[in-house]
């Protein structure tokens, strides 16, 4: 008779469990962040967004060649097919935004069954884009905007999602915000995609399920809610008030806290100086700005918790004027490049994730007629 | 200056190692498998299909009255939204069955989110046996086979998946496998379905998350594989030769082998069983029987692998009369009952599962102009 082996008991939530060896990304307690090798500050300073998702999924910076062929399939493969649309559609006005686009990526599943691995993960990557940012418009009725050939992806995202112009700066910003999203190592999505990953599923699966763990407000919707609140704050010389009501209150203060970064997010850092040049260079009113520094400082006296990207991205996108409902959806277009890495480096050297659970249950138990019970 | 912990370098694919401590239910490598306390036998031999998911879902056999409120509270939920069927419409009659289902499951959860958790969770329990019964039809554009509310849980779904008419017997057999693969501790769906439901999103996009699972073949499809292996062999005198021809390829011989079970899947065994008896009842034609008993001896002669359930199941809906491409979504809908037992022991005790990684890339790395490459 076989015995069963006694599991080893993993800590709650995996903590501290390493569940794989990775070469794409690493983000330290000190406030360190690596992509591929690069401190984060090298890439956000100097790269594009396309070489960046080159970098973070192919492990090297791409060459001028190899840039221009794999921008040039991006923009190739971003037709998004009717029948998404109209899946998006049938979804109808009430419809969450996350809802929506984890069901049209799930629908891509379908579509691009055919087509090599390579091809199906360069289309899933950048139809993601264009679904992003028409998740609030399709359900409403309104017509998809679609991205144009003659722009590159981020200013592509930026004009399918504001009908506002912006200036060349603003786009360079977005682009950074858009790198600083792109990859953040095994965090709660990357780890659910390198799960189904490990079934072999494909990578529209694989990303619905990304997708799926975004939905829990654990995990996804912290930009949108730290959003809301600053709308709710309205003034600088409320923050204090706010916290001090919060603290009362046990409220969670949205934005804050990061269970790797303890003393700081290096791209929150990054963010917060992009928005305060929007402003400055904007010239006029920079509250927004003065509001979440207030809080900021507020909340390292009394708590010592830093703000964390989500934090100071949205303000950044809301300055931008895009929607608050698109703000997650954007994140998760933009981290479909940190997940298709998660994807690839999972299947390359593979093995079921199948862990164990210890039952605590009662046994021996004997069916009564209901009659009886 | 924060250090990062050393985490713990776990086995691949978590084998061995616990996630939780589960009250739901254990399977042994002895061919021991526990429901809630209950050997599967005293389950499989006595109880229905709906006292069966009280079971999974409650921890405990209901009394009369609490069955005939939870069969009744199934019933009053399970009328498909339209566009839901629209959403399975719009992905067309080519699409794999398991991206249909996921993609309405997905769907799904824009629409019931104002109802309480329990009843997010009944809608969709109810829900998925109508859109399983449906992935073929619907696509196709033909109307959808809606539940009809005098029946039963399990004779609907069968009802539902074939014009054929049942025996009583064949009816009942329908209802053990049903209950057979409701609930298999920590499988790679359900595990999906926990790391998803620790960040808090909904039971929809759970399921849907586990449904992504389904779609890889060291998950999923197993059932439907093994039908299309024993359609190619045809004939019980040429199991031993297709056998020995698989060995020599290095081809996987489907239906065999599990994690867990190394002697026998108990599962496997009453369903061997019931298969058996259908076709003794019928009289007539039993070469399908004779072909999958073959191949088990032959087997089990040569490498000591035992078969699983999927192996005796895919002929026993063969013999129902179901098409082969509905056995992965059957599974689908029986084992929503298990995901969500999972789901809400997950929740009720929660904490977000994002695991760590141990960083083995370069560092330090300097940008390089695009030129200087």
């Amino acid at each position: 008779m076989k015995e069963d082996p006694e599991p080893f008991r993993a800590p709650r939530g995996l903590a501290g469990v390493s569940v794989a060896d990775t070469r794409i990304s690493k983000s330290g307690a000190d406030g360190s962040l690596i992509y591929r090798g690069y401190p984060i500050s090298e890439i956000a300073d100097n790269a594009g967004y396309e070489e960046t998702a080159y970098l973070i999924l192919r492990g090297r910076l791409p060459t001028k060649s190899e840039l221009r062929e794999f921008s040039g399939n991006l923009t190739a493969k971003s037709l998004v097919e009717e029948k998404v649309f109209a899946t998006m559609r049938d979804l109808g006005r009430d419809a969450h935004p996350i809802d929506v686009i984890r069901t049209a990526v799930s629908s891509l599943g379908s579509i691009d069954r055919e087509a090599s691995l390579e091809d199906q993960e360069a289309s899933l990557e950048s139809k993601m884009s264009v679904i992003a940012a028409n998740c609030l418009r399709v359900p409403k009725g309104e017509a998809p905007r679609k991205p144009k050939a003659s722009l590159r992806f981020s200013d592509n995202l930026l004009q399918m999602l504001t009908s506002r112009e912006a200036t060349e700066y603003e786009r360079w910003v977005f682009e950074r915000v858009l790198i600083l999203y792109m990859e953040h190592d095994m965090n709660a999505s990357s780890f659910t995609v390198r799960v189904v990953a490990s079934t072999l599923a494909d990578p529209s699966a694989a990303a619905a399920a990304g997708l799926a763990s975004l939905k829990g407000p654990l995990h996804g919707g912290a930009n949108e809610a730290a959003m809301q609140m600053f709308l709710e704050i309205g003034d600088p010389a409320k923050a204090s008030k706010f916290l001090a009501n919060s603290f009362k209150e046990g409220k969670k203060v949205m934005g804050f806290g990061h269970r790797v970064y303890k003393e700081f997010d290096p791209r929150a850092r990054l963010c917060k100086e992009y928005l305060g040049e929007i402003l400055k260079r904007r010239g006029g009113d920079d509250k927004l700005y003065r509001l979440c520094n207030a809080l900021e400082r507020e909340m390292w006296e009394k708590k010592r918790i830093p703000p964390n990207l989500d934090y100071y991205a949205a303000p950044t996108f809301y300055e931008l004027g895009i929607e608050v409902p698109l703000y997650t959806p954007i994140f998760a277009a933009s981290r479909i490049f940190g997940w298709m890495a998660h994807y690839n480096e999972q299947i390359s050297d593979n093995k079921l994730i199948r862990p164990d659970s210890v039952y605590i249950g009662p046994t021996g138990l004997k069916y009564r007629k209901i009659e009886d019970r």
